[in-house]
């Protein structure tokens, strides 16, 4: 058995997150249809983690075995003309048989895109949130940096999850700014759930009360879901990549 | 009764285009229910021209006549309530009488985007038409240069169509690229049935079969649909704007 990794693009809009569920359309079962196509085989295929419903993906990264005679290099081009062109496998790669995608992950990058615009974009309004009043960048890149480091992130977890650990550390947070469109992409060495979701809206808390890295620090520390900001939609997040110990590059 | 032009912005990817057709979600009908909804009105709402399954809109122009009291500066924040996120009204304004959408007008411009890929890409797969090889843009943009003028285009129309004339001006043809992304702006005082789809079709021919500005004059001398390139796909294209001789600016 060989064991391949995916990196997989895909548009989340259509779909019922990542996972199978019962009678929802999953991206996850998807591309499990797609693989029995191609090789006839009914493989289980495990990605650096779930993704909500409406939530998108750059790189994501999955693995599964398989007898298939088809080369990894082969496998892109392959396997796309079996799947909808809102899911496109970027690249594949043959991986030790210990290689797996979650437990071998050591870090992610996130991002969040905003748009600030009274009337909306057509062609945005499922890939970036909309917000309808201006925000104060400047505030929020400054107090931003709060996040940095290693922090119990109790606070910043929807309710219910059940984990062994809160504690995370961010590693970076980038702003980009372009006209009326903003990115904030989050880099750590993973995420609880929803936990970049409730970063952004702490961050637009930030903005409309003037709040400082000070104050950020003492929401952190409070470990209070209700101290932190709204979970902002998820169709304005972007899984960007998947960060193992073995690849070199990474953003 | 009050003569109402809205520009109107739309990603047509889930309608069947503009006009409204029997069982089958049309973006006029779209818009009419929503200024039902917003004015109790059953208006008809007359586009600068229709456009086709697929095609998207940047500022389509289109009006209709109302004796509603909401003011003409208020209309898109009240009818993009009504509306799906698809559509959005951009702007409204009060005309005269005697302004028609389609008869005013005394030029358009469209835009057709193209992006080289080999895999594709989630994001864009229903915006852009994406072509497996790459191009020579050096090529295309000196060839394209025959199609600015006054010319008879009638090998650059579906077959089908009644028209008067198929005499039509092209004033410019403008290129914007970035990477592999390429945008194509064709300018001109009106467009025969598929015409931009069908220019992009044969500057692809040029591409493929290193043709020169000559060879497309001839072409188009020809007036044989035949000769002319393939009908490129609905997707990749953009009614950019619609020119009336009261507005100043124009791209």
């Amino acid at each position: 058995m060989k064991n391949y990794q995916l990196i997989i693009s895909y548009r989340g809009s259509a779909y019922h997150g990542w996972q199978i569920q019962p009678n929802a359309l999953c991206i996850q079962d998807v591309i499990q249809q797609g693989i029995f196509k191609l090789t006839g085989e009914k493989v289980h295929l495990i990605a650096s983690g779930r993704t909500d419903a409406g939530v998108h993906a750059l790189k994501q990264s999955a693995h599964f075995f398989t007898k298939t005679s088809i080369p990894a290099e082969r496998m892109p081009y392959a396997l796309n003309t079996k799947l909808p062109e809102d899911i496109r496998i970027l690249q594949c790669r043959q991986r030790p048989e210990t290689f797996h995608s979650r437990y071998s992950a050591i870090g992610k990058t996130y991002l969040y895109k905003i748009v600030e615009s009274k009337i909306g974009d057509p062609f945005f309004y499922d890939l970036t949130y909309r917000i309808a009043y201006s925000l104060n960048w400047q505030q929020i890149e400054k107090a931003a940096q709060a996040f940095i480091g290693t922090h119990d992130f109790s606070g910043f977890m929807a309710t219910g999850s059940s984990i062994k650990t809160t504690v995370r550390t961010i590693e970076a947070i980038r702003f980009s700014h372009q006209g009326s469109h903003h990115e904030i992409s989050f880099k750590g060495n993973g995420f609880l759930y929803n936990m970049v979701r409730i970063m952004v809206g702490t961050l637009l808390k930030v903005s409309q009360y003037n709040l400082g890295a000070d104050d950020l620090k003492k929401i952190i520390l409070s470990k209070d879901r209700r101290q932190a900001g709204l979970t902002v939609p998820a169709h304005g997040l972007y899984l960007k990549e998947v960060l193992y110990p073995q690849d070199k590059t990474f953003s």
